[in-house]
Formats: C-alpha cells, sequence, structure tokens
C-alpha cells in the first residue's frame, strides 16, 4: 500500500531571469521584464510529496513533522527572504528560472529523503504558474 | 529532466446538458436541473499542464507567457462570455459535459504545442467538481 | 457582546446584462460581451454574516445550520441552476448586474432573520469580482 | 478517451494517535501531541476521483451526482462529527493516521465503484498536510 | 492614517457542545451531533486585525512578527492539539462555540495589545462557517 | 442603497526594508531579515473596494471593467515587476511597508475614483499578512 504524503511550505525572495553571457537585448528579448536588473520578487509556494509504503508499526509513511523539518532547513532556510541570484549559491551560475529552482530543490530533498521512498515537488512562482519535477 | 509548467485561466460561461435526439423525459431523467431549456452558468476554472525538457539555454521548458496567450486565444477568447450550447462551434451536436470540455480544449491546445510536449488539462466546473484529461 | 455570525453558501446561474427599454448599441456600449443575447454565467459565492448577541443559554447568535436552511431555501433553490433573467421573478424587470443581485438576495434573507440581527451580504460573481450590502 | 471526474467533499472529526500496546513514552515519542489523550481534531477535506471511458451516449464517465451521494452515504455520513477511534469500526484496532484513513477510505469506496474505473483519493487533514492513495 | 494589519493562524482541536446542566434530550435537541459525548474536531483559522496609526520612525503600525509570536504563545500554544472542553481552562465552564471562543480568544490577546490599537478576531471553525468580534 | 464593488488585482515586486539614515544594526534590529541589503519579494494582492449608491439606469455602482482598467494602469503597471525601493518613485524616501505600501496605492487610487465613493484597499504581501486602509 503505497501512499503520498505531502507536505506545504512557502518562501518569500528576489530574482532576476537572465544570462550574464548574453547581451541586454538577448536577455530582454527572451526574458522580457523578468530581466528588471533591480530584480523583482514572489511568494514561493511548495508541495513536496513523498510515495512509499505504509509503515505497520506507526501507520505513517514518514512522519510529517520530521518532512516539514526538512523542507525548513534543507529550503526555507536557504532561500527565504533572499535574493536568490546573489544569495543562494546554487543559482550564482544558474537563471533561477521556475523550472531551474525545482529542480535545484528536488536535489537538495532527494538526498535527504529515504532512497526508497520516490520525491515530487511543486513549486509556485504565483498563484496562476507553477513547475512540477518528478526527477524523471 | 522533464518538468511540467502549468498555467492558471477561466472563463465563463452558460450551458445546457441535454441531448437533441432525446425526449424531454430522457433530458430530465439523465440530466435534470442541468437540463434547465434557459441555461444556467459556471465559473471555468482551467488548469493547463505541458511536460517536456528544459531548454538548457533559457532555463524553460516553453516560456509560460507565451503558454498563456496560446491559452487566452485559443480558449478563453473563443468560450469567455459565450453561451456554450450556441455559441462555441464545437458544441453545436456536443453535449457540453465538463469532460467533453476538457476534450475539445485538450485538442484544440494538442495542435499548437511542441510534439515533444505532454499535454494534460484539467477542468474545474465548480470549487468542488473537476475533471482531468491526458490525451490517454 | 456582538458577534457576528457567517455562513458561505453558492449557485450556479446563467444571465444577460441588459435593459430592454435600450436599443442593441446602447447596451453593448454599456454591457459589452455581458450583454451575449444567447446568456453566460457564473458560479456565485456568496457570504451572509449575521450580527447579534449572543444568547447567554446556547452560546449561538443564531444556530448556523438553521441559517445554512435558510440560505438553501431562500436563495439557492431559487438561482441555482437558473437563467436569472427568465427564470427569477426578481430579475424580469431588473438588471441581473451583481449590485442588483446582491440586494435582492438581502432583501429576501432580511424578511426572515431576526429583527434585532443585522444582517449583511457579499456576493462573489467570479472568484475577483465581488459586492458587498449591508442595507444601508 | 480516458477522462478523471473528481469531487471534493469534507468531513469534521476528532481522533487521537497512538497504539493501544505501546507505553505511554512509546506513544508520546512517536505521535507527540497527536497523542493528547483528550483527542484533537481536524476538518478533513476530501478529493475523490475516478478515472474512466467517456460515454458517448450521456458525455459522462459516471454522474458526479452520483459520486457525491456516494460519498455522502459512505464516507461522510460515517465519519462526520465523529471520534474516529471511537465512534468509527474500522479505527478500534487500526491508528487513525491520515494515511491509514485515506487507505481506509478508498477501500470503502472501491467496493461501490465500477470495476473497469480507476480510483484515486487524497485526504487533506490540514490545509499544508495532506495524502494521496490510488491503490497501488 | 488608521491601518489595520492582519495576521492568519490556525489551530488544531476537539469539542462537543453541550451544557453540563442540561439533559441529554436537551442538548440533543439544540446541539443536534454537535453533541457527540466522544467529540469531533475542527482546524481553526483565526484572522487578528490590529488598527492603528503607522508609526513614522518604523512604517510599522506594530512589528507583525510580534503580533504573529503573540497570537502563538497566547493562542496556538494553549488550543492546539487539545480538547477545548477538557483541557483548556476558559472552557471548563463555558460551551466552546465558535461564537464563545471568538470572545475567549478577543479577551486574552486585548490584554497584549497597545491599549491605543483596535482588535478585531476573525474565526474559521469550517471552510464555510465563521465569525467575527470587534470587541463592541 | 449603497453596495462595495470588490476587484481583486495582483503584482509581483521585490523590497527591502530599512531607513536610509539608520544604521545597519539599527536596521537589523528592527527589521530583521526583511531587512537583506539584496532585497527579497513578494506576490502581492490587492483587494479595492469602491462604495456608492447604484445608478438606476446600469444597475452598476461602477463599471468593474472601468475598475480593473484603473487598478492597472494606476498600480499594476507602475508595481509589477519592479524593485519598489529603486524603481517606484514614491518609495525613493519612504521605507516599502506593507502600511506604507497601501496607504500610497490608496491615494493614488483616489484621485482617479468619483469624489461621492468611498474607497478601501486590502493588500496581502504573503497570504498570512496583510493590510487594510479606508483613508480615515
Amino acid at each position: 500500500m503505497k501512499v503520498t504524503i505531502s507536505r506545504k511550505a512557502h518562501f518569500n525572495a528576489a530574482h532576476r531571469l537572465y544570462r550574464k553571457d548574453w547581451s541586454d537585448e538577448q536577455n530582454d528579448a527572451i526574458f522580457g521584464k523578468c530581466n528588471n536588473a533591480n530584480f523583482h520578487g514572489h511568494n514561493y509556494e511548495l508541495i513536496v510529496g513523498v510515495t512509499g509504503e505504509i509503515d505497520q508499526e506507526t501507520g505513517y509513511v514518514m512522519d510529517i513533522k520530521i518532512l516539514a523539518d526538512l523542507i525548513k532547513e534543507e529550503i526555507e532556510d536557504q532561500f527565504d527572504h533572499k535574493n536568490l541570484n546573489l544569495d543562494v549559491p546554487e543559482f550564482l551560475d544558474l537563471n533561477p528560472t521556475a523550472e531551474n529552482i525545482v529542480v535545484v530543490i528536488w536535489n537538495k530533498l532527494r538526498k535527504k529523503i529515504n532512497k526508497n521512498h520516490d520525491l515530487e515537488v511543486v513549486l509556485y512562482e504565483t498563484p496562476r504558474n507553477f513547475v512540477t519535477y518528478k526527477g524523471e
């Protein structure tokens, strides 16, 4: 009996979409107003899903309190109230699109989650735009 | 690294559930108050998901602005503030159940989305009732 | 100690904004796509608030189950899955704008609520557009 | 053309996480404040998804009114305003974790749903914590 | 320039509506299934609003972090994962209706908030039922 | 018959809370992680309410399409995808706390709204923190 347990979390951050190796014209053409040199920002909403067998002793796939603490340490404490481009090492040379952010989050959590469990991460950049990564 | 990017949109429309080739009794028996001859209506909420590889140049699966514009042209501009039964060609001979609407939307968008990308459409008819179609 | 108890409800309906005594050009100029002759529709969300003293015996201002039943009988059963213009007597000669609908709902409920209680009605026509009436 | 139709429902219940065959210390160590001997409670939100072919006659996978009634009879009427540990037979000897509840709900509904249809149940214990079961 | 700052919080609790000095028949007649002797429960959502002048030095009415901490200490830590009837002193002889709970919360917070500030508390017992108290 | 019509809108922006005339220590002591020199950001959600008499001709207090366009021109186009501290003239010498932002928005809209109408603005900085200003 495989069940997915999911936990919502959030962080607030500034970012700018651009490539250092492109001209301003190229960056504007592709990233438009997301390329504001002074940055803009979002309330990122995060849903982390962990899938595995129910432990017959506890009735848990995984204690969701432990999952919540893990998300706090690995993601919220690293990203919240930060400038993703300037303050977060993973994005010093990686454009912080929603797609790249969700893969970075997935990779950070994957190392800390039981190998027998599947992992899926959903990231809302705005209430109308979100991305999903399952490590596939 | 396959990521799904999702975009929410919406349209408001009137509709009536019934088959022209059925008697009133048959239509009432199956469609109940949804068969009101004067129509009723909904705020349809739409979630369109496109799955594909992240472009290593841009960090995008697909520019979500382009996806939003596509949904506007193909769906919102065609369906919003319309009577689905009377104003939308696809439903002249097709009962506009949520199931049929989501398939029509998927087919309209499928023609416009990169062939290498997978497509999934979720359609909320009310906050408590929704349907999902993946083209399978 | 005056407390407000509030209850959410909803109904789905078709409508059209126009005046019978205006030309098509006038109606189009003022009501735009809301003047589609074939109607469009909405999921109307309703919040009814009743303010009064807490009954020291029961701890209730008013039993919210009674309020919910009242909203069902007076509003949901009359408006749900209806065409407001054609099926609801109050709008036969009244343009069913959100403003007019909320006043009609308030008037219908006001007759059934304890005279010592204040009444406020909020009506969402879409998730982004709503109106409020307090009988003032 | 396989479409999933989904219906949201809810129930309010009290519960306590613990094992009768464990000591208080063990229960506290694993279940923390969820092991309050006097119980605590939740507004459980439920999403039931049924996947199948669209019936070409009706345009329905399944009449969502029938699904809503089924959820009411099988789940809401059994669980709502109950103490899961004391009032619901399935949990007399089963710890009512979100994971165990979602499997119990799935099993109860599976018996009543057309064998050709797939079934998925999502259960929100709080707005931030939810579980999903597909019978796999 | 008077601005209201508002903070959302939540707690999960079990409760039962009844009066010790009433017969079972009386309690059932008035409180129905809310009078389950084994309790039921809710995810209570709380919105606390504080109204006052903007401090010209800081641009704050009140640091919302301080308000959040205050709600945590005074309300969440006292009510979360508790049985309101059995574990919370304020309800040992007070029926924990939503109306009575919101007044108790308001009184607890009022003592801790700057006397020059107005206070309003909204309490959601379910997503469809909520109460509001302003100390009037 | 005075009705309030309300319109939701949103913008995404970066900001930093600090005073140029304070030392780093002072700014850190008061504004904590909101004083990150590299900025952070939010999805600001805005609700604008306009209260007035229903026009007996149109059934409108004010055409909500006109209100939506006004919010877009005056607020969204000025604030969206901007750095409030660096890109928005009103905040060059004003700390962009939620309180100060909501007053700036109210003042900008007040000039454009019919003098006979009352105006109220609600601004969500995060889903849990919001502010309200009525010009009082």
